[in-house]
């Protein structure tokens, strides 16, 4: 596999990873959920060079995650939106945030709560399977070839005697 | 922001990005979750030169993600296990593939499908509220300050201005 064919493998892990899998576009990522929309904010909280910034942001735009949008007209002005494939982005967000919370919020604890406002409680992110609503344990999830499986490589050995022996 | 501080951020997005931020670490942690386990495994499916595999998997192990665990004894043989914190990153992998899922799968469909073994169908992740149970919109979270807080240059000006709106 090289960094080059990653958006094209048949992995949707690796297709993601091909537009997120870099250290700055994921700290831009939470600060567009922290509602962080203009250039400046995003200069002044991660202190990244303008350039490299200016970069991230427009891949991000090309990819479709981010919507580059007028906010004043004189003079003109730009800032950056979640569009609704970005906001999909929320989980894998969410659940590094979590991972951090837990195994590395040290002594001090979590530097942030999350409250829910819908149910106005502070909350965790709970992984869900969409078809029965149970919390996903990693040890009870099967893997199966989809109609875009290109290579039987792509499931290792003993992920294809396992679906050998559902059939 | 400097990347060799990130594990020091008082951001819980920031310390993950800090053990499993870079491109190889995610992948080799989808093959674990696929249950791939050892060296000669991981580098015939990743196609990753021998040095940086076994860099990147000790970093795993000291990170404590992944155990390193003899399965043979003569010859003496490792094989690598996600920990007890290492599943806990199921919920980061599985939200990267099903973003690639949705917005990247192209006209074939899914390369992989998963099944949830304990009700026995085909799902999709859906991140919810611990609270309530209810699927995360991230228009309906608010973020404020927790224990662990350290400036409050980390929530934006417009987190700030709805947590004190909130009080």
């Amino acid at each position: 596999m090289r960094w080059d064919g990653l958006a094209d493998e048949a992995c949707s892990l690796a297709r993601t990873v091909s537009v997120i899998g870099d250290r700055w576009t994921l700290l831009i990522l939470r600060d567009c959920f922290l509602r962080v929309r203009r250039f400046e904010d995003f200069q002044a909280r991660l202190g990244i060079t303008r350039p490299l910034l200016a970069r991230r942001l427009r891949d991000l735009v090309e990819d479709g995650v981010l919507a580059r949008v007028a906010y004043q007209e004189r003079p003109l002005r730009h800032e950056y939106r979640l569009t609704p494939a970005g906001r999909d982005l929320y989980p894998v967000v969410m659940a590094m945030v979590h991972w951090g919370d837990v195994h590395r919020a040290g002594r001090k604890g979590r530097p942030l709560l999350h409250r829910h406002l819908e149910c106005g409680r502070d909350f965790d992110p709970v992984m869900t399977c969409s078809a029965c609503g149970e919390a996903l344990d990693p040890r009870h999830v099967h893997v199966h070839p989809g109609p875009g499986a290109r290579n039987p490589r792509h499931l290792p050995a003993r992920q294809r005697s396992l679906e050998r022996n559902a059939k």
